[in-house]
C-alpha cells in the first residue's frame, strides 16, 4: 500500500473505533490499554495515532515514569489501582507494571524468587480486573536492533530532542539480545486469556498504527458482542466451616474503675507507638467489622482519642457513592490504604464484599466467592510492603443489640444512628453469622489475622481492641529498620 | 473549673457540635478549618480534641508539610484548591497557606513586594470560597515563650518524641519576639469579615479545647441561621462594551493545498516545541471557546496530532458531573491545570461561568459578575508560575453553523455530535454574543490574551490556531531558564 492508501485505511479504522468507544461508554465497559516495548519504539507517536480515533471525554493517558514520592510510600500496585478507569472509560498507560518488571529483570536487580512473585502479582492484578469485566489490551512495540540504533542516533542529532536519549537507552541497544530474551520471558509469563499481548512490529509507523487500532478494535468488538475471557469456575476448598461466633464468650466484662485506669495507660502507650511508627515509616491498617451497634465507633474513638490526627485517618465505608460505584470494589480501599508512617482505620471495609454484598445479593455468588482470594492477595501485598494489618470482628448477641437499638431510639443524640436498615439487617442475623464464619475461615492469615472481640461489654471490647493494636504495632516496630524522617 | 468539670463541659460542647455537623451536612455547607500557631503549640492534640466531636464521614485532615514533588510542579494554591471540601464536608488543615507565608516572612525569604502579593492571593482565595458559601474558620494557637521552651525541652527528653524537635523549632523560640511580630502582621493583613481569625490561648489544653470548639460552633450556628459574611456589591466598571464579534471578518479562508503544506510544517514545529517546553518545565494552558460546531474539536485534533500524548491532556468541559457539582466551579479546572512541562487543552473551560451559566441562569448575576475578577486572578497566578496561557474564541456565523448542524444530521459518524441542546443554544445566539463580548472586554489581559479566530473556513481557523500557539510557546520558551529534566 502507498502512504496515502494507508492513511485512508487508518481514517476508516479510526471512525469505526470512535463508534465502538461510544458503544463501550454506553455499555459501561472499562478498558486498560498498555503500551510497552523497546526504547525509541515510538510509544508516544503510536499512542497518539490511537488517540486520534478517540473522544477525549472517554480516556486518560498515564505516563509511568520513575515513581513520585507519594507513590514510593505506598505498595507497588497502588499507583496502578488508583488509575483504573471508571465505567465506560479507558486508561491508557505508556509503560506499566510490566515495564518496571522488565527493567528490573533485565538489569538483574531482582532475583528469580522476587521476579516470580511480581509476575504472579501482575497476572493477579489483571485477572482481578478482568473478572470484574475490565477489558485489557497489552501492546508490545517491537523494533529491530538496527532500527533502534538508527533512531537513537537520529534523536541525538536533533537539538530539540537529544536530551531524550539516555544512557540506559544505549545500554538496551548494546545488550539487545539479552533484553529480547527478558522481554520474551515477560511476555510468556504474563500471557493470559484475560489479558493477552499483541506484538506490534513497529519499524514502520503506518503498519504499526493499523495493527494497534485493529487490536483494540477486535478486543472491543468481541467484548461488545458479549464475549468475556473465560476464567475457571470458582471452587472454594475445605469445610466444614467452624462456627466460631457461637463459641464467643460474651459474658466477658471489666469494671468501670479498672477500665479507666487501663484506658489511660493504653492511650498514652498508643500515642508513643504512633510516633514510633511514623518515625520509622510503618503503615498500619486497622479493620473493624461486626453487627450494627456492636460498638465499632466507640472503639475507634478510644483508639484515636490520644493519637495525632496528622497521622491517622478514619475511613467509614458507607454504601458506595456515585463515583465509587463506577469502579472496582477494591478501588476505594486502595485509594485509602495507609502511606508509610500512617494509620488507616476502616469502619467497615473491603470485607463488605463477602458480608453485606453476599447476604443482600448486591453481587453474584461468583463475585463473593472469588473475593476471598482477591482479599488475601491484596492483604499479602500490603503486608509485604511492611503494613501492619489488624482486623477486628466485634461480636454482640441479639439481645444486646436490641437493647442498644432501643437506647438509640430514645436518646436524642443517638437517634440519627439508627436506621430502618439496621432493623432489616437484624432480621438476617443468621445469614450474616454464616457469612462471617466463612470469612474468618478463608481470610485468617498469618500476615493479616482476625481478632474476634467479645463486645457485649463495651468497656471490655475497647480495652481488648487497644491492647491488640498495641501488640501488633510493637511486634512490627521492633522488626523495622529506621527510615528517613519526613519533613 | 476542675479538670472533671472541664471535661464535662467539653463533652456537652462536642455533642452539640456533632449535631451541627449533621445539620451542615444536610444543608450542604462546606467548611475549611485552619490550625496555625507556634511550634509545639499542640496543633495535633488540639485538632484531635475537635475531631472527637465529629463524624469521620464528614471531614478530612490535611497535614501541610514541605511540598511533595507533585505539588512543586503546580502553582502554589494548587495543593489547597484541590483539597477544598465538597458540599456538606469539612477540610481541616494543620498548617496552611498562612504557615507557609509566615515562615517565609519570618525567615526573610520573601521581600515585601512578594509578601504583599501573597497576602493578597491568600485573601483572594478565602474570599473566592466564602463568596461561594464556604465557611472559613482560622485558628491561631498561641503559647508563651516560656511555655514553648518548656515543651521543647520536655519533648527532647522523651525518647519516643525527641526526633520531633527540629532546629527551626529552637530558632523560633530564640527569636520569639520577631516571630510574634511576624505573626501579628500576618493576622492583621489576613483578618477579613469572611475569614476571621480566632486567637486561641493554648498554654492549657482544656481551656484551648473549649475555645476551639466554641469558635467552630459559633461559626456554624451563625451560618446555619442564614448569616453570610457580607462582601460588597459587585460593580463592574467601564463600558460601553465593544461588539468585537460583529467586526470579525468571516470571509477569511485558505486553499486546500496551501493548508496541507502549512499544516505539515506547523505540526513538525509544534512537536519540537512540545519537547522544548517539556524539557524546560514550562506549563501551557490552551482554552477553546466558541459556539457549537465552530470547529473546536477539529482544531484540537490538528493541534495535538503530532504531539506526544505523554505531555498533553485534552480536558473537555461537559456539564459538571455529580462530584464536580459539589465543589466550587473552579475546582475541576484547578485539578487539571498543567504541571510543569505539560500542555493542558480545555475544550470549553472556566469561562462557562460567564457564558453558559450566565445565559442559562445556572448561577446568579452576582456569581457571574464576580467571576471576571476570580478568573483574572486565577490566570494571573498561573502566569506568575510561568504558565503560557492561550485563549481562543472560534467564531462562525449563524448560516455556517446551520450548514454544519445539517451536515451532522445526515452524516452517520457525526450525528452523535448534534443534540437538542445545540438547537436550543442557537436560539440564544444574541445572548451568547453579548456574554462573549463582555468576556473579551473584562478578561483580555497581558498575561492571558484572547485570540478571536475567524472560523467559517475550518482550514483557515486550524492554521491560525496552531500558529498562535507556536508564537506563544516560542516567546515563552525563550524566556525560561532550563529546569531539571524529569526521569
Amino acid at each position: 500500500m502507498s502512504k496515502d492508501e494507508y492513511d485512508a485505511v487508518i481514517d476508516g479504522l479510526r471512525e469505526h473505533l470512535g463508534e465502538l468507544q461510544r458503544q463501550a461508554r454506553t455499555a459501561g465497559i472499562q478498558s486498560m490499554i498498555i503500551f510497552e516495548g523497546w526504547d525509541a519504539a515510538g510509544k508516544g507517536v503510536l499512542m497518539n495515532q490511537l488517540l486520534m480515533a478517540l473522544d477525549p471525554r472517554g480516556f486518560k493517558v498515564y505516563p509511568i515514569n520513575k515513581p513520585m514520592d507519594v507513590e514510593k510510600v505506598h505498595p507497588f500496585f497502588w499507583r496502578f489501582w488508583t488509575k483504573t478507569p471508571p465505567n465506560g472509560d479507558m486508561s491508557i498507560f505508556s509503560k506499566s507494571w510490566h515495564g518496571h518488571l522488565l527493567e528490573h529483570v533485565f538489569e538483574g536487580k531482582m532475583d528469580e524468587k522476587r521476579a516470580a512473585t511480581r509476575f504472579e502479582e501482575s497476572n493477579f492484578f489483571e485477572k482481578t480486573l478482568a473478572d470484574d469485566g475490565y477489558l485489557m489490551v497489552k501492546l508490545f512495540l517491537h523494533i529491530s536492533k538496527k532500527e533502534q540504533k538508527d533512531r537513537l542516533e537520529k534523536l541525538e542529532k536533533d537539538p530539540a530532542r537529544s536530551w531524550m536519549v539516555s544512557k540506559s537507552d544505549w545500554e538496551q541497544n548494546k545488550h539487545y539480545d539479552d533484553y529480547l530474551k527478558a522481554a520474551d520471558e515477560l511476555i510468556a509469563r504474563t500471557e493470559t486469556p484475560y489479558a493477552p499481548w499483541a506484538i506490534v512490529e513497529a519499524n514502520d509507523r503506518r503498519f504499526a498504527t493499523v495493527k494497534i487500532i485493529k487490536a483494540v478494535t477486535a478486543a472491543m468488538e468481541s467484548r461488545l458482542a458479549g464475549n468475556k475471557p473465560g476464567t475457571p469456575p470458582i471452587r472454594l476448598e475445605g469445610g466444614p466451616i467452624p462456627d466460631l461466633l457461637s463459641k464467643v464468650d460474651l459474658s466477658k466484662s471489666i469494671p468501670h474503675d479498672v477500665y479507666h485506669q487501663k484506658l489511660d495507660a493504653l492511650q498514652e502507650n498508643i500515642m508513643r507507638l504512633q510516633y514510633k511508627i511514623y518515625n520509622k515509616g510503618v503503615p498500619v491498617a486497622i479493620v473493624f467489622e461486626g453487627p450494627d451497634a456492636a460498638g465499632k465507633g466507640g472503639c475507634i474513638k478510644r483508639l484515636t482519642e490520644c493519637m495525632d490526627p496528622r497521622g491517622y485517618q478514619v475511613n467509614p465505608s458507607g454504601p458506595p457513592n456515585d463515583v465509587e460505584k463506577t469502579h472496582h470494589y477494591l478501588w476505594r480501599y486502595w485509594n485509602n490504604f495507609p502511606a508509610e508512617g500512617n494509620i488507616a482505620i476502616f469502619d467497615r471495609s473491603w470485607y463488605g464484599r463477602v458480608l453485606v454484598e453476599r447476604v443482600e445479593g448486591f453481587c453474584t455468588p461468583r463475585d463473593w466467592m472469588r473475593a476471598y482470594e482477591e482479599i488475601n492477595e491484596t492483604e499479602r501485598q500490603l503486608a509485604e510492603f511492611g503494613t501492619v494489618i489488624v482486623k477486628f470482628w466485634l461480636q454482640v448477641d441479639m439481645a444486646e443489640q436490641l437493647r442498644r437499638f432501643e437506647h438509640r431510639e430514645t436518646d436524642p443524640f443517638k437517634t440519627y444512628k439508627l436506621t430502618d436498615e439496621d432493623w432489616r439487617n437484624r432480621d438476617k442475623w443468621d445469614k450474616y453469622t454464616k457469612a462471617a464464619n466463612e470469612m474468618f475461615y478463608r481470610t485468617d492469615t498469618a500476615y493479616a489475622p482476625w481478632t474476634i472481640v467479645e463486645a457485649n461489654d463495651k468497656l471490655y471490647a475497647r480495652i481488648k481492641v487497644i491492647e491488640t493494636v498495641i501488640a501488633a504495632m510493637e511486634k512490627n516496630v521492633g522488626n523495622m529498620q529506621q527510615k528517613q524522617i519526613r519533613g
